[in-house]
């Protein structure tokens, strides 16, 4: 069902700089672990950090508030996204890694954009999907 | 990545009629529309619907209700999960369709059993998958 | 706006010890801290833990899978709920205490049943409100 | 418990009026109905919208997305924030209104800022109350 991962382009890779320098600019203890980048088509990133909460349930993933943060000034039409994570205390020399979005972000991804690309890595190797790759037999679809 | 699907059983067809009867039993508009039904490893069936609220965000799905009562009686080891919609009133004449688990229940169902199988419908056809295949690069694993 | 506090009856306090047996029983680090006790209007008591999940944003409260399984066997009308919390590895020898529902439990109690009574803990002495005491101005009645 | 609701500024009223714009500009029927405008300390208003989901658990709030975008900014410090309502398709002839944080984000806006205030309507009129009086005995402080 998925299908072969997308090639990388110069840009993508700017995309994940992009989120990599965000959490290493606003990293914060149980508060800020996970950020990530937004590519529009009409090439603007937008960049956020996550929510984390006393209560795990109501955080906000970054996925969310950069796409909200688009939608917020008027961009609808997203390209490819991006997750980093930087480690936290009791993981101390290792460094700021992709991860994949979460079941949840993957909703929503899609709801904004069925064709809109995710950069995760495999095995430590950068790799592409569009989303519908990530959630397959999506709810209400089937 | 996604592999073959897995064959049916009697057993997992009694388990969708399972939820078929429950959402035919306490279905209530704008309340309760979805039902699931969970098949542990012992063989014993857990059946719950969702609770749909005011505000969307804090509403919580059968599936997530299901495996809820079944550890809350000591049960762990789940087998198979699946999820039957109940048509709204603006889809009258219609059925109990079968429904695929959102973003939010694969982590939850994976994060309790990476082996669960989930029963869904392919255009019309049932279909068994283990949950790990819907939800490839699951979040905390790549 | 939040009037006087109700007093506890034997049977709240029953309620209170039918939580606290339930986390004892099915505590599990990592993934269940927190339980439930739901007592119905005809006077049955449902138990249920929460579900932690790797993504905290999924998680489950135990009183949404309290409430979700009592409906599930029909069961609408609720006199009374509590959640308690088992302490953690670090808390080591502190002993389980009576926990406030979080703000999205609040929005799930009140959307399913307005007079709900909820017993929680005020410097540690019980105390028992109606939930639109705890959620002021709730959304979508103003 | 709840004390008296606090005067509303100039400013107050200039935050309301940046929400109010913000969802006229942006509403779109089953996406965005919310917006929020939130202002710092600092003086700055970030305003968001808010992002519906097919499955409406996975739903963003707008309060949420103007709390992550200022964050991920650098602003930290909140002072007042509110969240305004586009009438929907069967609500024709009725004007954007006020309405008040959902118990989801009342957590959310509570744990960025225990006295951030939160402007809100009772019976129509503008009131404005620190975040700790919409959440007593908020979960984790009792």
């Amino acid at each position: 069902m998925i299908k072969k991962a997308l090639p990388l382009t110069v840009e993508d890779k700017q995309l994940v700089q992009a989120a990599k320098d965000t959490i290493s600019k606003y990293y914060k203890h149980k508060k800020h672990h996970v950020a990530a980048a937004l590519r529009t088509k009409s090439g603007k990133i937008f960049v956020a950090v996550h929510l984390e909460t006393n209560v795990g349930r109501v955080a906000i993933c970054a996925e969310a508030i950069a796409i909200g943060s688009a939608i917020s000034e008027g961009e609808n039409e997203f390209d490819t996204i991006v997750a980093v994570k930087h480690p936290n205390l009791r993981e101390k020399g290792k460094e700021i890694r992709i991860v994949s979005p979460c079941g949840a972000c993957r909703e929503l991804i899609s709801d904004y954009g069925t064709n809109t690309k995710v950069i995760l890595s495999d095995d430590g190797k950068l790799k592409k999907y569009v989303i519908s790759d990530l959630l397959p037999y999506k709810f209400g679809q089937t």
